[in-house]
């Protein structure tokens, strides 16, 4: 399996805190060795950082860890591989362009002979279970708005129905962000947390890091984290 | 306008020499300073790094400088914004995926009043020529190929008409893969050298730095560097 991290605020923000803890995961703390990525929205563009190596040795992550990228859409991914080699193509997150805006998606769980035919737009590069699950998401949204991104409400129950049916097929925890809207589907394993005033120090579980919040940010910040497991261990 | 850098080789190979020279023109030895950009293929896989800040000072420019990585296919590019603002969703290279491949292109030049209608599949995320150009070819490529990834000699007459149709509406050098085949289209300004045995020392223009590749390489290595212009000044 996998582990999951995002973070969604109201004003472009940095993750090194929480990465710093999550990137510990892939090889130190916990044995998701098999790559590692990241995607940062900013504004339109979005930049992912990807490696197979663990995210605890990786010169990449030491500069995701270190220098801070600001942005309120951010999906990061430590790999354990269940299908697919491990290679680059296998890394998480995906990327796709639909409507003239990039989508990424990252997933946690296992789908177990999930091999969705015919094949239509959107398809794999790597052998992951997650990935066709990416593509069919999207061919599903692509073929029910054909004209452009639809408003939420039209949008969600399309998004809804194909993430039940390929919930069928096994444990389906994932990430979605287009840098506008942002999902986050629980099917066995996904906590939450909204930082917001009053802000106050955190404490990260995986490494001896403490921050107080409450000197970088602003009353009206707003910041949720998505994890698989907490990453602090005296927030609630 | 912009630069562009390639590499092809027959093993992979690290651009550690090449992108130490060429990112010093993005705002030390020369004014490319809107952004910059580089994609790696690893097998199926990609990388691309991008960065809104000139190459010269941005940390993850200096990553890529140290950090060997080894690819058979990579392209670079460097901004001078001419269309569209200092954005990450401006910066070179663009990815899209076509019949499973993840394909890259990076563009030098201008293409005037370049709007075209109807947008099919692949919508430009940002506000470039280039993208937009990108997103024309791919359109032109699977429409004319709906069932998979043709060879090469069916691929290259539909490519070529495309290019030279596009190449109407300005200057239009680009590079373009899909990590197996790599496509360079010289409208003005590009230039390469095939480097092989026997190999000598190399000395780059923009900065005083020396490679002897006889000492790196194996009689069979054989790398191709295609560039805007010239990046060392002792080879023809």
């Amino acid at each position: 399996m996998c582990q999951l991290l995002g973070m969604n605020c109201n004003v472009p923000t940095d993750i090194c805190f929480s990465f710093e803890g999550f990137s510990a995961r892939g090889g130190k703390t916990d044995e998701h060795r098999d790559g590692w990525g990241i995607a940062f929205f900013e504004g339109l563009g979005c930049r992912t950082f990807l490696d197979v190596k663990p995210s605890i040795a990786s010169p990449i992550a030491e500069v995701v860890r270190r220098y801070p990228i600001h942005s309120t859409h951010v999906i990061a991914h430590i790999r354990k591989a269940t299908q697919g080699e491990i290679a680059l193509e296998n890394c998480h997150p995906f990327q796709r362009e639909l409507w003239g805006r990039y989508w990424v998606f990252a997933h946690n769980g296992n789908l177990a002979n999930f091999d969705p035919q015919p094949v239509e737009f959107y398809q794999a590069v790597g052998q992951t279970d997650s990935e066709k699950a990416f593509c069919l998401i999207l061919n599903t949204l692509r073929a029910a708005f054909p004209d452009g991104k639809p408003a939420l409400e039209n949008l969600y129950p399309v998004l809804r129905t194909i993430t039940h049916t390929i919930a069928q097929q096994g444990v389906f925890n994932y990430l979605l962000s287009d840098g506008d809207y942002f999902f986050a589907h629980c099917s066995t394993k996904l906590c939450y947390i909204v930082r917001q005033a009053p802000f106050a120090a955190a404490h990260l579980i995986d490494q001896d890091v403490t921050v107080d919040f409450q000197e970088l940010t602003k009353p009206s910040d707003r910041v949720a984290i998505i994890a698989t497991i907490p990453l602090t261990d005296n927030e609630a």
